[in-house]
């Protein structure tokens, strides 16, 4: 066994989570490094799919988009987001995001702190507002 | 003015930093986004520079790769890096990345909590052991 937590995580070592809307490349988490501060998600999302509305009620989260074209709302503010892009979600503001190009969303969700003492994450898509906001909400809720 | 701080930040917003060893694309911080808990920079190395041995003392870090080939450090142990690798620094743990390949290096350095108390780096490149690890060091210290 090793002797210290991994500090390198590669394609070898990541942990793999398959989602009914996407794939999860998680890529730091304590039981995978020693995080304590930090979450790392590679968040792959194919075309018509995404995550929708959601919020952490004790974390706060950066999203960094790697690959494709999607829609993010934050609050009640939509964007189309590309590669380079990237967006702030304070801690339990609703927040969600959308696969809107042919090609898959790629992105990287990071959030803070890496545990919490309730629920990380509260699905709220079929609650008022957010079931207005959109014409067809892709599953993910 | 804007009556609420920004959540989307692009190209046509974020704050560019020239360092002697590269270029700082900052994505997140509380200048710019209302963050509490993250910083994110998007680093780009030119060839044959690198950050040289440093730590945070209150801050823990994640680095996660873009573009590129390099080296990183953390602690005593040495790793190559490619795009989409991800790399975890406990707070105040000495780390170091530098560009070994042809092309410009771009990371994403993720760094919790946004603010700190005293001085948010410590360079150590002169010291021992850190000064001792690489036949030469690029600027950065």
């Amino acid at each position: 066994m090793s002797t210290q937590p991994a500090r390198f995580v590669t394609a070898e070592n990541l942990i793999v989570e398959e989602l009914p809307w996407g794939t999860f490349h998680w890529l730091c988490r304590p039981d995978l490094v020693a995080a304590e501060r930090l979450l790392l998600i590679r968040v792959h999302i194919p075309p018509g799919q995404g995550h929708a509305f959601h919020r952490h009620p004790e974390m706060e989260e950066a999203i960094y988009f790697l690959e494709g074209t999607g829609e993010t709302w934050v609050d009640l503010e939509r964007r189309d987001v590309h590669a380079g892009d990237c967006v702030h979600v304070p801690t339990n503001m609703v927040h969600a995001t959308f696969n809107t190009g042919p090609r898959p969303l790629v992105a990287l969700a990071i959030l803070s702190p890496a545990t919490c003492s309730g629920p990380m994450l509260i699905e709220v898509g079929h609650e008022e507002p957010w079931c207005r906001l959109r014409g067809s909400t892709p599953s993910g809720d």
